[in-house]
């Protein structure tokens, strides 16, 4: 089995890849989101994982976007805890580490324990796991780099701390894509995206489709599209999976509402609670 | 009057106060955006400029937590077109072009056009108006930099081509902040954040007050409270001022329903068409 994700080997969503494939899966790095969703669309994948929100940085318009360009489902979600790792090369000690390079992301989220250390410079680069190879390369015994935990293993080298980001509540949600949807049973989760005629309470409309029939939302945003006035699109994801007749029902009533509609998947629900 | 932002002179979010309240005005640049909400609890500025959401990238939950554990109340919003530039030094062609540096999003946002151009390497930057500061300083020949026009003209720098995004429909949307909230009339927006009890059907209750009130709905985002299984905030925008009695009723109403509520406040709204 092979599964595109975005970044260098070490990345995050590669992370992801392994905790739900195990690590004998064949992955595949990929440049950009849409390099991704094309492995997944030419064949050249299985599978893609892609982060669709973080819970400080939000939702990742980008792949919603690719998600309704490309017709591809939904076939699972992955929640996975973002824990920054200050990485060295071997022999290195905290006391040596005179500046710190990172995706800016990273160095924004470990700002505090930065700052808690003295006279270290930082200096942004494009990705957390690319940081790594860079002070490999270097054999740098001065200069660290923060990433994950298996950025630091895949280039063998020192995690000198683990956990350093400012606010441990930090989790990337990712979806798995594939040219096959699946249809779940037991506990699922289904993703919608739709646009509605503009009418006064017209989102109310909507909702009722799922409130009527006691579907749990589990997520709700409206995001504006731009240069459309009073246009926006909705993205609902609520438990339950298209196997079931009242999804079913409650879609087909949706879409009296709707002006347009997309089924993103049905999949099977990840419990953050499980990973905790 | 002084106004506070998050970055170098040049950001996005320095010209998004320029757009509002005139070039006279005094701005204050901070490293981070919990520096801009101190300045403004401080009373060192007057205001805050902050960017709360953008169309590609999402909602910036980082300022929603700001907002929450400050106690400062919206008093504007505004909507700024990020418009990239390529920024160079005088004399500068774009056959010398060896080089093109910037934050990684403004690199990210500008992918195609610098596919486009032959041999050119790209190298990440801590912000984008930072990277027209590096070529000035370094009077490179060969080096480029992605940032707004207003960083270029800032350092007397040249504009070689604006418009460089590969999506034109890049919009950031800013909140202005103050200790003290205001009451407007006319068209106006008021912004809320709460949490529901975990009951069935809980959200739809929760915007019937809006619905059966003819309000209407501009933004709505649930972002999950990580570590509480089950517990979500709500971001809500409305149509509406606190001066209107039927929102204050609406609002009344909806904390029968709300375990916790916050009115972020209420501002006259800035209409996306007459930017365009």
């Amino acid at each position: 089995m092979k599964i595109a994700f975005q970044g260098e080997p070490g990345a995050y969503s590669e992370a992801a890849i392994y905790e739900v494939y195990g690590s004998s899966v064949e992955v595949i790095p990929c440049e950009s989101f849409e390099n991704v969703f094309e492995a997944v669309n030419s064949g050249t994948a299985d599978f893609g994982m892609v982060p669709i929100e973080n819970s400080l940085a939000g939702s990742i318009h980008q792949n919603y976007d690719l998600l309704l360009e490309n017709n591809l489902s939904i076939i699972g979600e992955h929640y996975l805890r973002i824990k920054h790792c200050l990485i060295t090369n071997q022999g290195v000690n905290i006391e040596d580490v005179k500046k710190i390079i990172s995706h800016p992301q990273g160095l924004a989220q470990c700002r505090n324990f930065i700052k808690s250390l003295k006279d270290v410079k930082t200096e942004p680069v494009f990705d957390t796991a690319g940081s790594v190879k860079i002070i490999k390369e270097l054999n740098s015994l001065i200069v660290a780099a923060i990433a994950s935990r298996q950025a630091a293993e895949k280039y063998n080298m020192k995690v000198l701390l683990e956990g350093i980001e400012d606010n441990p509540e930090n989790f990337t949600r990712f979806l798995i894509i594939s040219k096959q949807a699946k249809v779940p049973s037991g506990d699922s989760k289904t993703s919608i995206v739709f646009t509605l005629k503009n009418e006064p309470g017209a989102l109310f409309k909507a909702m009722s489709v799922f409130a009527l029939r006691d579907l749990d939302l589990t997520k709700i945003e409206s995001r504006p599209l731009v240069g459309k006035l009073w246009e926006y699109l909705f993205y609902i994801d609520f438990a339950g999976s298209i196997s079931d007749e009242k999804v079913r029902h409650a879609l087909e009533n949706l879409q009296e509402y709707a002006q347009s509609y997309r089924l993103l998947g049905s999949y099977s629900r990840h419990r953050l609670d499980i990973k905790k």
